[in-house]
C-alpha cells in the first residue's frame, strides 16, 4: 500500500542482498527504513518489534535465516540461526511456521547454493503473503458492499482493532485488506478505530495505514466501541487474528474479545480476518488452550518513556484475549468466509483439517 | 482518607471563606491545593476538571454558588451563577441536584444572608456526601465478605473501572468505601484497576489512592478486565455511576458497559455504587435518554501535551457509556443494596420514587 503517495511493502530485498524494512516503532511519526545486513540484525528487529504482525514476523525470520546463510551456510550455522531466530517472540505462530519451512528448503541444498536458496524462498514467502492477504480482501469485500447496500449512500461503519493491516504483514493486510479494496472500488467506509492500549498499534499504525490510503477513519479509546454500537453506530466489525482453534476461537489483541461482546449484545456482525496459516489445528478451545504472552508492565505504566500510572503501583500487561466462536459472525480466509466452527473451517481447508 | 499518612478531604472551606481543592489534573505527580475565589474559579474547576466525579461536582458547585453570592447576591446574579455552573458537565445529574438544592434555600434567604447561607448549605452537603459514601461501604462490605468466606484466605480481586473513590467525592468514595472498609477490617482484597483511557482516571486516581491507603492493587489496560474474568481472576466488579435511570440503568465512565458484558458472559457480580442522589427518576431508558457528553478529541490524539495517534488522524471522544440494569447485578446505596430495577430502586428510595 502506499505512504505519502508512494507504493510501499514493509519488507524487500535491496540490490546488495541486504533486506529492508520499515522500523515501526518510529511511525507514525517518523518513516525510517532500517538495513537488516545479518542474522543479529533481523533476530533484533523482531525481539524489538520494529517488524510485527504475525505474517510479517515470519516472513523477516525467513529473510533472518537468508543473512545468516550469507555469512555462513554450514548445517551448524543453520541450526543456530533458525534457534536464534525461534527465541524471537516465543508466541508467535508463524515463526516457527516459517522457521521450518525455510529450513527444510535448505537442508535439501548444498551448502554453496543455500543463500541464494533461502533469499528466493523468504521473498516468495512475502509474495504469498500479499497474494494471500490480497484474496482475505476479495473474501471480505461482500460484506463491506452488502452494508452499503443496507445504508444507502451513507459510509459502512467498520470497527477494527488493533493493526491488522499491511503494516503486520508485507501488503494489503488481513482485516483492513477488504476495507482497502472496498475504498479502491468506490464504497463509502468508514473505520472506528480502536486506540489499542497499551501500545497504541490502533492509534499509531492502523491510522496511519488509513491516512495515507485515504480511507476516512476516527481514532477512538478502547472503552468506546460499546457505546457506538448501543447506538447503532457500527455496521460491522472486522479484526485479525494471532491464532485460531480448529473450533473457531481466535486469540487476538486484548480487547478484542470485549468488542465482540458488544457486538453480540447489538446485533453487530463481527468478523475475523486470518490466513489459514493462523489456524492451529492442534488447539479446540481457546481460552483454555492458548497461552497468553505477558509482556513488560512498563507498557502499561509509561507511554514514551514517561510514567503515566500513580508512582509505585504495580501494573499487569497481557498481551492478547481470545474471543470464543460462539461470538464471532464468520472467519474471512484467502478461500472465503466460512462460520467460525469446526465444520466451517474444515470445509474450506480439508487438506489442513485432515492433517 | 489519607495521602502521605495524613486525611485529606478533596474540598474544604479555607478560614478566609475561600474554597480548597485538591487539583486532580495534577495527581499522581503533583499534590496542588487550588484555591477558589470565585463563582468563574469554581467553573472553571470543574469544567477543566481539577474537581471530577459526580458527588464532587456537585458539591463544588454549590460552593460556587457560595462564592457567587459573596461577590453579588442578587436574584439576577443567583440565576446567571446557576446557569453558568450547570453548564460545565452535561452528564452528571448531581450538578443540577446541588444547584437546584442551594437556589431553593437561597430564594428564601433576603440576599444580605445569602453568601453565608449558600457556604452553610455547600458545607452541609459536603459533610453529607462524606457520610452517604461511608454507608455505601457499609452496604457494601458484605458483597465483599462474601466473597471472602468463598476464596478462604486468598485475597477477593475487585475490578473496578475510572475513579470512583474519595476523589471522586468528598471523601471514602462510592465503588470504592467498601473496598477501603474491607481492608481496614482485615478482609484480604487485590484491585484491578482500569487504566481508563483517555484521561487515565483509573491508573492516575484509583492507583494513586489504593496506593496511599495500602491496599494491593494492579494496573491494567481497559482492554484486560475481560480475559481476567474468562480466566476466572475477577471475583467481583465494582464500579460508580454519574447517572442511574429509575430502572436502574446506570451511566458511568465509557468502557463501564464493556466490563458489564464481560462480567455477564462469565458470571462475575457486577454492583454500581452510587448514592441516591445519582438516581434520575425522571428517566427511564439510560441508552435511549442519558445524553453522553463529547469531549475535545486531544484527550485521545494526545497525552501529556504529545500527539500519540498518527498525524492528521481525527478522534472522537465520548465520555460515557450506559449499562443495561439487565447487566447490574445489583446497586449498592446508602440505604443498602438492590436490585438494579425500578422496583428495587423504588423499595429503598420509596419518596423519591413518588416525587
Amino acid at each position: 500500500m502506499r505512504i505519502n503517495g508512494e507504493p510501499q511493502r514493509t519488507i524487500c530485498t535491496a540490490a546488495d542482498g541486504a533486506v529492508e524494512i520499515i522500523d515501526q516503532t518510529r511511525l507514525p511519526f517518523e518513516l525510517v527504513t532500517v538495513r537488516l545486513q545479518r542474522l543479529e540484525d533481523a533476530a533484533r528487529a523482531i525481539a524489538d518489534m520494529q517488524v510485527r504482525g504475525a505474517p510479517l514476523i515470519g516472513v523477516t525470520a525467513a529473510y533472518g535465516l537468508a543473512l545468516a546463510m550469507r555469512a555462513d551456510a554450514s548445517d551448524a550455522a543453520l541450526a543456530g540461526a533458525v534457534k536464534q531466530l525461534a527465541a524471537t517472540r516465543p508466541t508467535a505462530v508463524n515463526l516457527g511456521w516459517a522457521l521450518t519451512r525455510v529450513e527444510a528448503v535448505l537442508r535439501r541444498t548444498p551448502s554453496s547454493d543455500r543463500a541464494q536458496a533461502a533469499l528466493a524462498e523468504a521473498e516468495a514467502m512475502a509474495d504469498e503473503d500479499a497474494r494471500t492477504c490480497r484474496a482475505i480482501g476479495e473474501a471480505g469485500l461482500p460484506l463491506i458492499e452488502a452494508a452499503a447496500a443496507r445504508k444507502s449512500g451513507e459510509p459502512v461503519n467498520i470497527l477494527t482493532h488493533c493493526n491488522a493491516g499491511w503494516l503486520a504483514c508485507v501488503d494489503w493486510g488481513t482485516a483492513l485488506a477488504p476495507i482497502y479494496l472496498a475504498h479502491q472500488r468506490g464504497v463509502a467506509v468508514h473505520v472506528w478505530v480502536d486506540e489499542t492500549r497499551p501500545r497504541n498499534q490502533g492509534a499509531a499504525l492502523t491510522a496511519f495505514e488509513l491516512g495515507h490510503e485515504g480511507v476516512p477513519h476516527t481514532v477512538i479509546v478502547d472503552n468506546a466501541g460499546g457505546h457506538l454500537m448501543q447506538h447503532g453506530r457500527v455496521d460491522l466489525c472486522l479484526v485479525g487474528a494471532d491464532r485460531l482453534t480448529r473450533a473457531g476461537d481466535a486469540a487476538n489483541k486484548i480487547g478484542t474479545y470485549l468488542k465482540a461482546l458488544a457486538a453480540a449484545d447489538n446485533g453487530a456482525p463481527f468478523y475475523v480476518a486470518a490466513p489459514a496459516s493462523t489456524i492451529d489445528w492442534r488447539l479446540t478451545d481457546g481460552v483454555a488452550e492458548i497461552p497468553i504472552e505477558e509482556r513488560d508492565p512498563a507498557e502499561v505504566t509509561h507511554l514514551a518513556g514517561q510514567r503515566i500510572a500513580a508512582p509505585g503501583s504495580p501494573a499487569a500487561n497481557f498481551g492478547f484475549d481470545v474471543t470464543p466462536a460462539r461470538l464471532i459472525t464468520g472467519v474471512v480466509t484467502e478461500r472465503g468466509v466460512c462460520q467460525a466452527s469446526e465444520a466451517g473451517l474444515a470445509a474450506l481447508f480439508p487438506e489442513r483439517a485432515a492433517a
